[in-house]
């Protein structure tokens, strides 16, 4: 049975990565190894890592003074290098989710904390707005999508003069962004991008050197800038997944074409959410409707029912739809290799569901 | 035509790791999703942490009282993580080569480190003995096998009362291990168990919590034991396809198994190079020689050769041995998945080349 795949991360990639890696498995680029013993000193590697790297700057239109950077450690670990490398002072957050409040916990051991504006209050289910970000801070971070409850910010924040610092893990990809309004973002590669084990960083370079406290060599951004990513060996297979990723994005027409299918997949599905008897979305607010995790919960009179729509969707191949347990009900996570057909298939499920019961 | 690959890492995995991963890439545990885009809290990817675990722990008799942790980062971050968790005062290294530089360099930021012994005043050709470990430090760490120099410590060390920690990267898994003795052993993956992107630490639970520094929650043992290596997102295709040279080692007998090959490997490679008129091993000290990488170079009457040995070599489908350029000449790495067939070719080839120069 065809498998419609609604993972939150790791999750869908496009057939062409998958195909690509699973041929590369076996001969990676001719050379008669597979690309997980091929050393990535080798011209071969060497060269996927600048194709990527340059594919990144091309699709996001990172203006120059920025590195491109691909690590490991997942997004977390840029919880405490953010703030290793950028917090001297004072840093400003914005606590909308799980992530959010992750971060703002590993900045806290390096300085003092701003939390600027905050939806905690109801458990995250909207995006603060009318804050202040403190002129004084060292920067500004906020998380652009909330995976787990399904908000997102799909705009450039403006923090004055403050540096911006954004976490994009679940979100990149799937808008334009101006990169010059950002000291550092970064995304853990396995929504929207590669299998997990690689961590996208860009980062703007006179950013850097202007804190007084020692960082360890694999922790300071200036390290990975100066070794183009190769400081240490690099997650190879998922650098090279990231490549046939990028190159598919380049080949379907870049992130303006990928934002337009996202806002269509996202419109059917909350369309559906919204007409519906049974099932209502856990975002009340449509602007901070996330676009990539679309979170909802059966009605209070149906709520018996939600375990078994899960089953009674993955009878039909929908899978990963069980919703985060801090919020219950279902996400439906459409990142951008999703493709339509699933969200009707999901669509079709709830109503077929709703008529039966 | 078929390669040896002689790469010092990432490097050779068994046929097994490679068909299997490949088929994974394809559909994962009759998932009909690929290993690239299942999340890790699938219940068929928990298994394959379960399992991976619990091999490293019967291969290498990992008594009670530890855990085996899977995560990202390379064994590079270990280089903080170690002094982070455990440097409360001091700790004693044992400088052997590059990483053990670079290790001592990281733990310099966290507390005084006294250097016990070192080989830098041969280009690291030697492993150092007779040293003392004073008994007020609190860890001693060593790396026992320096993949860029061909040196390996082949026992188990003694530090007395003080705590062990070892950087086993390119030896795990190529002989017995008394694991009791040590309190943190880690290994970046991509010599003899996996593709890059995962690191193995096995840690000894009660030589945590004696420091008083917070340590950021990523870099803290304790979290990633407390979460069985699911704290955040790990890199999930290292981690299965770590699963699958693991049961082909235990398939082959294990670790004693293992070793037996890897000596009489080493052996052949070693006679050939002391035997030849052209060829000289950089390690004189028979005692101290890798049997994981054997590091040689062409007499000093043959020297401008050396290039045109590495074009010989590739013409006969072997790759990799040129060697690091801190010890120039060639490297072969033997690690456990290189069949003694490849060695054999090798040894052909300088017998070849010698014949015709």
């Amino acid at each position: 049975m065809h498998k419609h795949n609604f993972y939150a991360g790791p999750s869908i990639l496009s057939q062409y990565t998958i195909k690509n890696t699973a041929e590369a498995v076996i001969d990676f680029a001719g050379t008669g190894l597979s690309i997980l013993e091929v050393s990535h000193r080798s011209k071969e590697f060497v060269a996927v890592m600048e194709e990527a790297r340059a594919l990144v700057k091309e699709l996001l239109e990172v203006p120059d003074g920025y590195s491109v950077l691909f690590l490991g450690g997942g997004a977390s670990l840029q919880f405490c290098m953010v703030p290793f490398n950028l917090l001297a002072r004072k840093a400003a957050y914005m606590e909308t989710g799980t992530w959010a409040v992750n971060a703002i916990k590993e900045a806290r051991l390096f300085g003092e904390v701003d939390v600027v504006a905050s939806s905690k209050d109801a458990n995250f289910n909207y995006i603060p707005k009318g804050f202040t970000v403190p002129q004084d801070a060292d920067y500004f971070h906020y998380t652009s999508n909330n995976t787990i409850y399904g908000t997102e910010i799909r705009h450039d924040l403006d923090a004055g003069k403050v540096r911006l610092v954004c976490d994009m893990s679940s979100d990149i990809f799937s808008r334009p962004v101006d990169v010059s309004k950002y000291d550092v973002i970064y995304a853990g590669a396995q929504k929207n991008l590669a299998p997990a084990g690689a961590t996208i960083v860009i980062v703007r370079e006179d950013a850097l050197g202007h804190v007084e406290r020692p960082i360890p060599t694999m922790l300071d951004y200036r390290t990975h800038i100066k070794k183009d990513s190769m400081f240490n060996t690099p997650p190879v297979l998922p650098i090279f997944s990231a490549l046939q990723t990028l190159r598919w994005y380049k080949e379907q027409g870049g992130v303006k074409e990928l934002e337009k299918r996202d806002i269509a997949k996202a419109d059917l599905l909350y369309e559906a959410i919204d007409s519906s008897r049974m099932f209502e979305g856990t975002v009340k607010d449509h602007a901070d409707r996330s676009i990539m995790n679309v979170c909802f919960v059966m009605k209070p009179e149906y709520k018996e029912l939600e375990k078994e729509f899960v089953d009674f969707a993955a009878a039909r191949g929908i899978v990963g739809i069980k919703g985060h347990r801090s919020v219950g009900g279902f996400r439906a996570s459409l990142y951008n290799a999703l493709p339509i057909e699933s969200v009707r298939a999901l669509v079709e499920a709830m109503n077929e569901f709703q008529s039966s019961h």
